[in-house]
């Protein structure tokens, strides 16, 4: 494994070659910092793209490191996805592109694709750690926290693993590209630039108050104010 | 045409019927909302998922109302799409559910995923119209600002219509679900919430500073501090 995108020729970057990334750490930072991949898997006569949380294991079993996505036992197209080759979607909106032209608008955004064949996880220490690695994902630090899983919570839940080799990334960034003739036109050009942030985090009303660090750390981490750790936010959500 | 969400089959919400929605108006509503969309084709042996601006038009042609897909004619997956089932999903983050347990952690969302047999626009009055809405779902109103398309422009881009009849949606929101044991364990349980937000409009070097009304009423929409038109933040974007 290099740590490169070496892509196949399905994930090679076809169209807007300019935009695409080959560095296999940039990949990692846009998952790292997502929270909601979207998975594709062909239910027969048509795809379906579905919302998922999802972990990343870059030690794991597979070739150029192990996405984890779960869901109830009983979810169709989870067990649908299993040993079928599968397309995991992240996007991260960046900006929104006004240009002079309607033609030249356009996203800042970064992207990537990841195709591959799912594996459904059995072994279960990789299960166990698949999902605190979810846990963490939207909290680092957080599994350490809970009690571990029951018999039962482990039986209702179904893990796959898709490989991280063939991915494709895209990221366009900076302002609108305009036509020359365009440029002295009396329209306004430039960028709304577009994050996601997180609030101060809500108390349950059956909790603790006290907001733990690792919370409060993610939190600020994604863009909250601050929050005092004795002065949680307490109201009913 | 009523205004429930009908779904056949194929988009009859199986898994977490709590969170079904069947009211038409939040599925526009988070249309409105979304500015990124999730498109599944179908390319072969595997579904490819990409992210796509898009643009909706409850009066369009197309049973439910059309959503509105563009990109360029020599790009592979749109014209793929043409006559076949496509699955457009949009997603929004609304906050990090953290129970007490691992099963029970969640996310807070909004999501439609709408299926149905993609078009390949070819009306000249619909595809300039498909082209205007597509700028106002990023700014609402841009588009008559805007000088019109030119032929080179029109013939370089493809668009795609998808029926807006066969959607679901499912929504998440409120605190943790905890099992009853676990509601006195040490642990904190609540939400960080979570949501996207504009920072102030970044006007182009070359572009002059006022920033328009409907740019700054859409930054402000989308969360960003009121900007004074006359003080654009001005940088190399």
């Amino acid at each position: 494994m290099t740590d490169t995108l070496s892509p196949t020729p399905r994930t090679t970057v076809v169209r807007g070659r300019s935009r695409a990334r080959t560095d296999r750490a940039e990949l990692h930072a846009l998952l790292a910092d997502a929270l909601v991949a979207h998975l594709g898997v062909d239910v027969g006569d048509h795809p379906l793209v579905l919302p998922v949380a999802f972990a990343v294991d870059l030690d794991g079993p597979d070739d150029g490191g192990s996405l984890y996505i779960h869901g109830s036992v009983a979810a169709r197209w989870l067990t649908a996805s299993a040993r079928r080759t599968v397309c995991v979607t992240v996007t991260e909106l960046d900006g929104l592109v006004e240009a002079r032209s309607a033609f030249h608008h356009s996203m800042n955004y970064r992207s990537a694709v990841v195709i591959g064949e799912a594996r459904l996880v059995a072994d279960p220490d990789e299960r166990a750690r698949a999902l605190a690695l979810t846990v963490d994902h939207m909290i680092p630090g957080r599994s350490a926290t809970l009690r571990p899983s029951t018999r039962k919570e482990l039986a209702a839940t179904a893990i796959l693993a898709v490989p991280l080799r063939e991915a494709s990334m895209k990221v366009r960034s900076g302002g609108p590209v305009d036509e020359p003739a365009d440029v002295d036109a009396e329209v306004w050009a430039g960028v709304v630039p577009v994050r996601r942030v997180a609030e101060p985090p809500v108390t349950s009303p059956d909790a603790a108050a006290e907001v733990p660090d690792d919370v409060a750390r993610q939190a600020a981490r994604l863009g909250a104010r601050p929050v005092d750790p004795h002065e949680g936010v307490r109201s009913p959500v």
